[in-house]
């Protein structure tokens, strides 16, 4: 289509590695809106009259209804998003069409296309990870008074309540939210304008055009501007960093509904069932959750290995900076929708959950901390007293709370009656007053502020 | 569609993160294969009668030549390829169609079909890197004799011959393949009859479905049968390291075809032009190749991560083991495809390459070494004194083989005028008589052989 | 030390970059070999006479010494190992010492080092898998009756037995072996003689060097030889699918010893405590193995990238070859040892995993398989009466076996006294006869067959 | 040390793969300044007394004392850095060192120190990034005017200026520090006072350890405080995006200096010569530095990986998060200080870069652009245009401005002689005015904002 030089056409081959439509079409709407904006600024500067500049405005709508109703010609002779359109445009208005591209280049298009949609995806992603930690505070605030055990090495710990630990996850996805918002503040600055790469001759204005399309400045170099995709590698990493904590929490969820741990379930509507095992209710959802890390990950890999050694300015290698990003994209939107979903049904079995927060000498440490306290002993002499008290609760085959009192005065004597109130589940929860710590009282206050915040 | 315990149908985004029939329909031919081999064993077994097993082998027909026809009705109701030809087979033949699932599981069922996907896409990849090769044998024929200069840190280092250059890729590309036929011979035992995990309770013969289907044997444990996929990993690593040599090359062609180096040319229909830029005759081809490495390392990242902690069996996560293997091995057809045309296609510019081959002081090495052969001088010794020649000549603004023999004698007495014979690029050239070195001789030897080798 | 042109030092930022027998000082057994074979080829064939020959090999011995008694004085200023040797040797025997390098590069010394060493970690590796899959069927004969839940999902699916559980694994190390095997055999072609890139005009016998160095064969093309690092990224995908093995085994064991399971329990000696709370026995060394691969997916990842799109021949990118093999064969040495101890230790507790075998239906597969064989249902309605008897269990509350028979015929007329044969947890195991099924006659015959193949 | 329960020792390789102080010692100046807050709080808030609380502060003095002079006895047996701070501090003033564990764990303690030293090494890196910035203005400056071709596909594109390329690593720099900046703004909360994962029974004040440590506030969950490390993914996202753009300067350094190119050349300080061929000036500094992505990126998937899937709170497979941290920082800081000293180092060979501007018919664009302007041609129609011109010039083995008025005036009738004043290099880039385009006045505009912001 380009013309004047070119003797042959493309291989077979080389159409088929070259062409991108079948990715970009993604782009079609920032493609129009960026034709848009440049058009209206072509005209305001005199570099296009205001007929032909009508005229392609037109072209353009009658374009965006087309691919709206479905009935827009997508070719793959014309390679992308960008040429389809012209092509299309050139076919509906004729010989204007051929002005829109004046001072431009596909270079900054597509810079241009890549990262408004890039920017619509953070804005989509802050909204659905605000709307993940609205569900989690809303099941916080129902059990922060539940117990449950907290594992650390998924070894019994300390007992803590079940809104303590979904409040952990708040402030994770807090941290994700707050990483997206971030990048998009980075990357909005306007690449248009940049044209090939060394900006152009014609009296263009990239303030009016970056202002149009809601950017915060243009880019202050032109080939800075068509040549780098860190903002699309940022948003890979901020991706990849909140897929990791959606994997712990559908890990954990995985592992609350193996019957061995009984803690939770899922409605049969978020559950699947087996081809040759009737009974099962499988948390597929969550693990299909916990696999998107892997392909958000993989996509953080695969443009980053795409970009490594690239000179400046623009290869064409940078078309491979689609399929990933997408791919990544569309994974964490259906891993943060379903995992909202599964925050907001599941059902905790509260009553084993309980009875697990008291199991494997959880309140050890309660033990530990009293002898500091109450018998002044150093912690690490507490530490050793504890460890020499849980090993004959084992030998005895009780729990802590039922070890005789001259059982404990036998490995320290300034042990009293007295202690066998911290040697509670309940209580030591309870007695965990620190900032942050899992005392209901804590939870609560965090969640008030988190509601907030969010608010 | 399996009945009798679920009270109501998938929430929407358990439909959406569940579904998989537009990635898994690829696996079409693979399920008809199987379940064919299948049903005939059935049938061999009397688990199945022979009107029952008539009825299911000629639905299965029906449904090939409906999807050969485009007349399938795939359907994201019935989530995957197992399940739509399942219902499709049920629309066919009524009753009979669920015996076919007797004695197997979706398990054992995908993990056959993948497998087999798998195994052919290594067969495929085979055969591209023995026609990429056959082409670079070709091409190093034809230019066994020419000379270029071999770089190191991209500076000039020695000359060579363009063969022995075209050559090295053969090896590397006899390695990639021999990679992908060692993990087809590891691959390729049958996991079908492992059912849901545990093996069977009919009396089903594993070891004719294996050889109906072109394996060497059954797998030998039902639980990794289901549970592993690192034949699917195994052969993405070898497409990632394969990717990784043509990347290499890539890289080498748009180098050779930047108009500072001037080596090489391709024909238009294997580059591209600009849209701003009329001039242009881009190496798009290469370039793409060479960001293939992304996608294809991206690929071994994500499913490694998917696997990665994995209790066994079979977990929902592996879902998620298709996308990244279908976009490798497309990407690696591409890429593969794409290079063949452009090792058959370029053209290298002979005098311009033989002009570079004698720049940068490309003979030192030789002149060193004529200071050991021929003045017994230590290679240390005859490596400084070089040196010195280099600097000198650099001094004078000439070649080594231009600076006077008094210069060379004021640096080491012992030098006289034969030493200039080995000062040219053709001397240096033909003297790397070692095997496996670039006199033409050595090229020329090193094609007959892979000729034969590949014959 | 290579001086004549260099007119000043290294700066420091160069030498801090640039240093590496930090790193590759491991190398320095290789690198005596290398020399060795290299000097005696060079006395065989001439090139160097006996009795610098001689001086040059008792050097090497004096340096092997050296190294060996902890007193060879490794410097920096000597960059790396080949210079320090080389450095040393001048300073035992002097001006013979300037004779080894004839014929010889650092370009092709180091290749062969590191081809060495990879070679020597492939043979260790594979010796590890064989001993860990020795434990595995140790502890597989000792449990091959041995009931225990077999999961998909983590949901309870089949009964299985440990023995079966735990050859699933040495199928898995089996296979990784055999991709060491694969990887050392392709690699097993020698580098030495291709000097910078180009080969020699030295009349070298590299066939020579190549066997007493136990190599194959010399590799065929130089410029190949000094470039590829190719065996050492099948070496690193090998072990990354090993440690994903690894990975899946050692979560097992984590969750198998969470009191929530209590399946399994550590020795003291192979768990550790905890600083603050002491009651707790850790899995830390499981955890410690699946963690290490992350270490080991990213040193692929590392080596990858490196060499992605880098041009022939060597270039000095390719030094960091070296640190992500040596950390990622190191962390599977530590993880292949560690599973091995635990593997050998591991206590079991037979009486929870054989409870746990029989709970949440698992036998229910076995009553739709009764119902396909005896009442000669397809099996996709013996599945949906299945499901209904489930079902009706649930609300019971009672298990499949202890459904009276009047509700079993409620769902299905044809139901006899004889199904409660098929529903227990041993029936199941011992009904899966099928090739590769946890029946234990099954489990003991694969296990034979492996001792056999081990032997 | 712990005490009291464990039976018997680690077993060997317990101790082998659980062992840390080799890696964690680096955090000695973290853990210290941590302890020393924890034991003022402590002392403040009345829970040790004021003369051991002396003790223990002045026992920290003394272990300082001790790190600093080299005499302090790291030890395998402590396993990591706290333990043997601990044990040392129990050595050196006795029994109150056991108090100094008090409301604290390991795994808040490794917590803050971990992050402690993640929040230096962002500073470190801001300013390293700074100080790269300052290098590459100050050669912008110098070189504003000087034209270079400027590439896209390594094809001549368009005149650029050299100042104007040097400030496109300007702005990728910048985003770079600006992304450290965010992450370290987002990592500045304390875990100190989580303790195990609960909080603390102890009446502590975290907000006190926080502002004392330089942090904003304590972090509000205590199990998030524990588990997460996304501040060091974060971080190491940033230097992988960071690394990627170092890759591509260093690839053009590594292009610029090939002969082939001769566009610019570094000292003998800042490259290497050869074993073998003495006539080398290779920039291993360059090649190291685009080498570093890899093992940058490589970390990145490594701890990914680890995380991946780790269910709350604390797991020891976390312990293999500071490795690949400290390898990555490492690695940044060596390629951080390399790249500024050959930016300020390297010379360019202006008038080969300015010759190279005009090759390739570099102007065709400002052809197709005079033909807009001055002619009124829709763009489409210029190029077209254009294209037609290049060709003729191409067969005429003439530069655009070498094409005679009547060739031109054939392909289109308006065009006159005052276009030849537009197919200069010169010419061309003088006329790039918009904003960041590469006329020198926008050059020296971008210059000076940038000094102002960075000043």
């Amino acid at each position: 289509m380009w013309g004047g030089r070119f003797s042959s056409r493309p291989a077979d081959i080389m159409q088929a590695i070259n062409v991108s439509i079948g990715v970009d079409r993604r782009l079609w709407a920032q493609d129009l809106a960026g034709s848009r904006a440049h058009c209206r600024m072509l005209i305001d500067r005199g570099i296009v009259t205001a007929a032909d500049g009508a005229a392609i405005l037109s072209g353009l709508d009658t374009i965006q209804s087309e691919i709206e109703a479905g009935t827009f010609p997508f070719r793959d002779e014309y390679e992308d998003i960008h040429l389809n359109v012209e092509a299309r445009l050139s076919e509906l208005i004729g010989e204007p069409s051929g002005r829109l591209h004046t001072a431009r280049s596909r270079n900054d298009q597509v810079a241009l296309d890549f990262r408004l949609w890039v920017r619509d995806a953070c804005d989509r992603t802050i909204a659905q990870l605000s709307a993940l930690q609205h569900a989690l505070l809303a099941r916080a605030e129902q059990h922060a008074g539940d117990l449950m055990p907290g594992f650390t090495h998924l070894q019994t710990a300390q007992p803590v309540t079940l809104g303590h630990h979904l409040m952990a996850y708040v402030e994770m996805f807090g941290r994700d939210a707050s990483r997206f918002t971030d990048a998009r503040a980075r990357m909005n600055e306007s690449p248009l304008g940049a044209a090939a790469l060394a900006g152009s001759p014609f009296p263009i204005d990239r303030h009016a055009t970056a202002l149009a399309l809601g950017f915060d400045r243009p880019m202050g170099n032109s080939l800075d501007a068509v040549s780098d995709r860190d903002f699309a590698l940022e948003t890979l990493a901020a991706a990849s960093i909140t897929a990791g904590h959606l994997s712990r929490f559908a890990e954990e969820i995985v592992v609350w509904m193996t019957p061995m741990f009984g803690f939770a379930s899922l409605p049969d509507d978020l559950t699947t069932g087996s081809s040759i095992m009737p009974q099962k209710r499988n948390p597929d959802a969550a693990e299909l959750v916990r696999a998107k890390t892997g392909r958000i990950l993989g996509s953080f890999v695969a443009l980053s290995t795409v970009m490594k050694g690239l000179p400046l300015a623009y290869s064409k290698d940078m078309q491979e900076d689609k399929p990933p990003v997408f791919e990544a994209m569309d994974a964490l939107d259906l891993a943060l929708t379903a995992m909202t979903a599964m925050v907001t049904a599941f059902t905790p079995n509260i009553a084993r959950m309980a009875e697990a927060a008291g199991w494997g000498f959880s309140t050890a440490t309660d033990l530990a901390d009293w002898l500091v306290r109450e018998a002044d002993l150093p912690f690490r002499q507490a530490h050793h007293v504890t460890g020499a008290a849980v090993k004959r609760a084992e030998a005895l085959g009780v729990g802590l709370a039922q070890l005789p009192l001259k059982e404990l005065q036998a490995l320290h004597p300034s042990v009293t009656e007295a202690v066998y109130k911290v040697l509670t589940p309940e209580a030591s929860c309870a007695s965990r007053q620190s900032f942050g710590g899992t005392a209901p009282e804590q939870v609560r206050a965090r969640i008030a502020e988190w509601k907030e915040r969010l608010a």
